[in-house]
């Protein structure tokens, strides 16, 4: 006999586990579709060659990397991005430009496992490829705020800065020989302490006062180092701007511009304006963005991304642009768990349809498609077993509602429907009646 | 430059071939869930030992196999039934039996390509385990047509069997030293020449009479050789169980009982008794089934599986009976899209939003939110182009409707809706009014 066993960092998903998760997505699709965003999708496997293009000395580690069965070097995709590129460039001419598509998809990575890391996870990335214009980043925006509504937070806050806006502010004040090691310490100024970023930051550029000019002109001070809100958004970036040359001062004006969208949608309450996010070097050219949930900051973000240049540049002579976001699929999950906002159900069905007739239950089967066709979902008993059994199965699979019902009731339109949680009974109602108390219920 | 290409066997999917996947996909999770099915997940990669367990030369030929990081050996699955197994052994104690869940997942075989057949594909598996009652096999049965039907096909045979029929009146016969042999030929009379299959059956048995004498027993003739169904099904098991012995007498009992379940129920015309499906030798030890779509047989099976006894036996101790069948999603593609069901869209949208007002633009996204809400998906131009422009635009992506609006008008409650495919326009319509008519064009 095998032991029956899993790899590390891989996982199993129950019903109760895999039933939230695909709620989730199926949540989230919607909100894509609604904005015209569409489903791609790509292999599992690709050549090596395609995954790691420049390569990255962390990518080759992690990457599950084999040669097939024809002796071609293959590895299993590590993210969703590399094969959008390579996906984007080769079918360049049967896609309609500004390509907007989700994927939702699992990846993977042999890095190494740690709590909350896995192995094997879920990316869930948009992107609007092919425009330029300030309205596809103000609908990526969006597009996060109507995700998180849809699986029920209100309660976060996305933070968005342009990388340009710190570049010019760091022009201005001459701190270019440590530009890079600026940037990755102040980075850290909204998730850890104030004062050790501040002494940090001092002792590279060795003058505390301009670090604390440059971090006062970015509005961040001890009491606000997590992100600018509401009508202080456009002082600050009033203020940022009488320092910048031209060529940053424009990237000033489009991000006011979106803040100002969002306030005249009113619906700035969910955005900040954080001068310190800088995701990385390289990849990001305009806006960036990272979202968290207020009461739990200590999960990191659960959505981030922001507007690249040249998304294709490895496989294409033509350059393709865009701007586009990740959901934190695993990382929210775990969030939502945390804060009890995951139903843990180890059935999708709103009733169980108690066997009161053994031989004949064929007849339970016409009920539960008129359930259906009622939009209840129903689950039937096989055998006439006790019916103390029966309650018992019914609990233990966290099904609400019994129907507890004979052929010959049935015959007559007639059903009794039992709400187990409160012990409420409805005697002799038809099918109907029982699916509109069970769908209210919802 | 890299050349962005992908391995032989694995597709990337377009949006035009992901919506119609997704949909299908959608539809079919909903038919699961109304019969009580939960979702799983299992890791797309395990230990090699798992899923070769004892391994056969065909499936060890095929899979993707490496050694990891981590210098284990280790594969990618291929298919959903080795790692249900695997799961059922080891979450014995977390599930609640009887168990019913669906999975939906890619699978990989280093197979050789071919027409229709690719090395990463999806399967669809639906199964009911830790339960004998003839109730399970039914409603395996049902969901079956019900699947179909929602994906809108009507015009489908499910074809039933238990294969200890077959065994039976090869006992009665006496053909017990050339019976493998037997059942791989006769499984072949329902798709090949009859007259062929006749004289190799002769050729084994060296008597052509018993031949005849068999065929005729089991209702299959020169005009009869594919299904038996209706009220002749009766016949056909009623005469059949005339000549077999108890054991094998009580199995006949159970399948008329199914298929008088379906008579009851009024669905037996999507049903056939045909005892000629075997599946091969091993796995299943009661009903057996595979479905074909009338109008496009040359397709195969669309959708087969059946009861077997010892899912688990290769890593548990506690044997765990089941039943359930698997869709083929690619084939089923193929199928639809021969037949013309698949609607072949570049987009999910239900609507274009012309911009009629460049620097005002984000109005535009308040208008996409009214829409969803009432459930119309719409995607917004971004910028304001010539009107023909973003007729061409919307054209290429298959959006029926356009909204040509500016913002004073939005500011009114007022929007001009038209039918592009058409030509017919809606002036001055409220949001309501233009949702209800796109709605009712779905």
């Amino acid at each position: 006999m095998i032991q029956p066993r899993i790899l590390k960092g891989f996982r199993d998903f129950l019903p109760e586990q895999m039933i939230p998760k695909k709620k989730i997505i199926r949540l989230l699709e919607t909100v894509f579709e609604n904005y015209g965003f569409s489903p791609i999708d790509t292999p599992a496997l690709e050549y090596t060659e395609i995954l790691l293009g420049k390569g990255s000395g962390e990518t080759d580690k992690q990457i599950y990397r084999f040669t097939d069965h024809g002796k071609r070097d293959v590895s299993l995709r590590f993210d969703l991005t590399v094969p959008l590129a390579r996906y984007v460039s080769q079918h360049s001419n049967e896609l309609v430009f500004p390509f907007k598509r989700y994927h939702i998809a699992p990846v993977w990575r042999g890095e190494n496992t740690q709590k909350g890391r896995y192995r094997e996870f879920y990316q869930c990335d948009f992107d609007i490829l092919g425009s330029d214009s300030i309205f596809a980043d103000y609908e990526i925006l969006l597009v996060i705020k109507k995700g998180f509504e849809a699986i029920g937070c209100k309660d976060f806050t996305i933070h968005v800065n342009n990388r340009a806006i710190l570049n010019g502010v760091l022009e201005h004040f001459n701190i270019s020989t440590n530009y890079e090691d600026f940037l990755r310490i102040i980075d850290k100024i909204y998730k850890t302490d104030y004062e050790q970023i501040v002494s940090e930051l001092s002792e590279l550029v060795e003058d505390r006062s301009v670090v604390e000019e440059i971090l006062t002109l970015l509005g961040v001070d001890k009491e606000n180092t997590s992100g600018i809100t509401g009508s202080r958004i456009f002082d600050v970036l009033n203020n940022v701007k009488t320092v910048l040359s031209d060529e940053y001062a424009v990237k000033v004006d489009d991000l006011m511009r979106i803040f100002t969208f969002m306030k005249d949608s009113q619906i700035l309450d969910n955005y900040a304006f954080n001068p310190v996010i800088t995701r990385g070097l390289d990849y990001y050219t305009g806006i960036v963005f990272e979202t968290f949930i207020n009461d739990r900051k200590e999960f990191g973000s659960v959505c981030s991304g922001g507007r690249y240049d040249n998304l294709t540049g490895l496989y294409s002579k033509n350059s393709v642009t865009g701007v586009g976001g990740s959901f934190g699929l695993d990382r929210l999950l775990s969030l939502l768990e945390d804060k009890g906002m995951l139903e843990s159900k180890k059935s999708t069905s709103d009733v169980m349809i108690f066997n009161m007739d053994g031989e004949n239950s064929e007849v339970y089967f016409s009920l539960a498609e008129k359930l259906a066709d009622n939009n209840v979902r129903s689950e039937i008993i096989y055998e006439q077993k006790k019916i103390a059994a029966q309650f018992k199965f019914t609990e233990k699979k966290g099904i609400t509602y019994a129907i507890i019902t004979s052929k010959k009731e049935l015959g007559q339109n007639k059903l009794n429907l039992k709400n187990i949680e409160t012990g409420q009974e409805y005697k002799e109602i038809n099918i109907e009646k029982a699916c509109s108390i069970i769908r209210d219920n919802e």
